[in-house]
């Protein structure tokens, strides 16, 4: 029982609304050992859009040898058709996007990389070629009119490197942002960050002149800092926020340790500071509930284990 | 590898250095199923202290009757002579704090409610007559040159009740420290609470003329909220933490869910944020692991997972 709870009370400096960038049906799904078949990513999509979810990235255009999980991309588009959502989708190329375009899609992102070790590992390029490569897609996919999402990954640190400086983070995401991207999204994929650290990169990226209204943060929750981080994040003025339902995508090192930062944990969040985003939160947990059992595996989320479980 | 990882980035506006209190063997273990022999327990503490833990929070003096996890209290303290650091014991009445002054201890602590339900359910009093019961051993405890550390529960929410108006648990709050209590905190009982309903509290505890230096936080991860409304409760000059290695003390509804917030997490936002602690997370992890092996069950901290399993 946690009826009227938590208590709405907002606190100053605080943006009134928060758009939910829901990532669980791309990076989550891509990220699981299990994959997952067509027709329950599609009924996934759906339920969260039902729950309010209004952005929910919904695939990737990738090479099937690359990300397995996600070669249905082509068959999953046609059946959201009738998703009342935002449905962009990740294209690694310019025929990821020719493939993506041709199936109507008008929201896109590209995956960069703040540091060189993770670019030679994840593209086996370096960061410049990475840029190289997506400045015709994301010139292309502007001129088709669609928006382009550009995803900047080890932002915080880096397994190889450690630490990465907020200058050269800022750097690069200027670089993106140059491109044409519509709007980036800082990633702590190894999930190190902490609260001075986002703050100090989200005062470099002002200072080299991207403005924090094209920012979303993309925390992972491996050492229990992606909330803490994204309150910061939102002390600082950003209103997009990068989640995945019920945590979706957990590290495959640990029984359910967890990768993405938990929708649900940050709606806890973010209705409990009376902040607006649309989503219903039992109405969210319910469809983790239902995704684990199709992926045969608790969720890692502390508020879909703590809603489903604990009586009082 | 997380070589000079996290980096550590200062953020204004926190204090230099902060307290934490180590509930792990007190706390945590009371709420373990499995009942540790004394001499692990014994260890147990050896080792926090080692990992550079100033305060721990030992054992209580209730009766074995309600908490026979702890019923080895009068055997465990004289093997904890050699311990360097602060060791509090919980004590619920007079008889309690007879047979801890009578072992030498100098630091106590009384649990209190602040609601009506939780006084009833856990103490079978009002809050009237449970703070008539704290009166005299508070005074007792003093007179004899103990300091007294006042919990007060259900400080943001209450299972039965619901939402707890901050005024509640303010005027509460003031009535524990006028009995004496040389230092309070305040427990997120069921981890309810989000961040603005922390600062909001804490402003209400200032205007009844609580001193924020008196004050410690006690948050649950239920929700996964824990470490952000400590951020909260930073921002708001307050100095000392609660929090349980290995995150011991998992609620028994869900495996490997948890209850109180895990002193790793703390520490690994804490390192990064420049924060002075004296712990040494990897001997603290290393403690954890070994605790969690005597407790035949994974620790829930994300910290002590990513830390033990994790590889690049």
């Amino acid at each position: 029982m946690t009826n009227g709870l938590p208590m709405s009370v907002p606190a100053a400096g605080l943006p009134a609304r928060v758009r939910i960038h829901e990532v669980g049906a791309r990076d989550g799904l891509q990220n699981e050992k299990t994959t997952v078949p067509t027709a329950v990513k599609a009924e996934f999509i759906h339920r969260l859009a039902a729950a309010g979810l209004g952005t929910i990235e919904a695939t990737s255009f990738v090479h099937p040898k690359w990300v397995p999980q996600l070669a249905d991309a082509a068959e999953l588009m046609p059946l959201l058709a009738d998703v009342d959502a935002h449905l962009p989708v990740l294209v690694p190329n310019e025929r990821g996007l020719d493939r993506a375009l041709a199936l109507g899609v008008t929201e896109i992102a590209v995956f960069g990389s703040a540091t060189e070790s993770f670019a030679k590992a994840n593209l086996n390029r370096t960061v410049d070629e990475s840029l190289a490569m997506f400045e015709p897609v994301v010139a292309r996919a502007r001129e088709a009119g669609a928006t382009v999402r550009g995803y900047l990954s080890m932002c915080f640190g880096d397994p190889w490197e450690g630490p990465v400086p907020v200058e050269q983070v800022a750097a690069v995401a200027r670089r993106l942002y140059d491109l044409g991207c519509t709007e980036l999204s800082l990633g702590d994929t190894i999930g190190v960050a902490t609260p001075g650290h986002v703050t100090a990169l989200l005062a470099a990226l002002v200072e080299q002149g991207v403005p924090t209204d094209r920012l979303a943060v993309h925390f992972h929750d491996t050492y229990g800092q992606a909330l803490s981080n994204t309150l910061a994040a939102l002390q600082r003025g950003v209103t997009v926020v990068d989640a995945s339902a019920g945590g979706l995508g957990g590290c495959p090192y640990a029984k359910s340790a967890t990768g993405n930062l938990a929708t649900e944990d940050l709606v806890w969040m973010l209705n409990g500071l009376g902040i607006d985003t649309g989503v219903d939160l039992d109405r969210l947990t319910a469809t983790s509930v239902w995704m684990a059992e199709q992926l045969g595996r608790p969720s890692p989320s502390r508020t879909v284990r703590a809603l489903s479980h604990q009586e009082p």
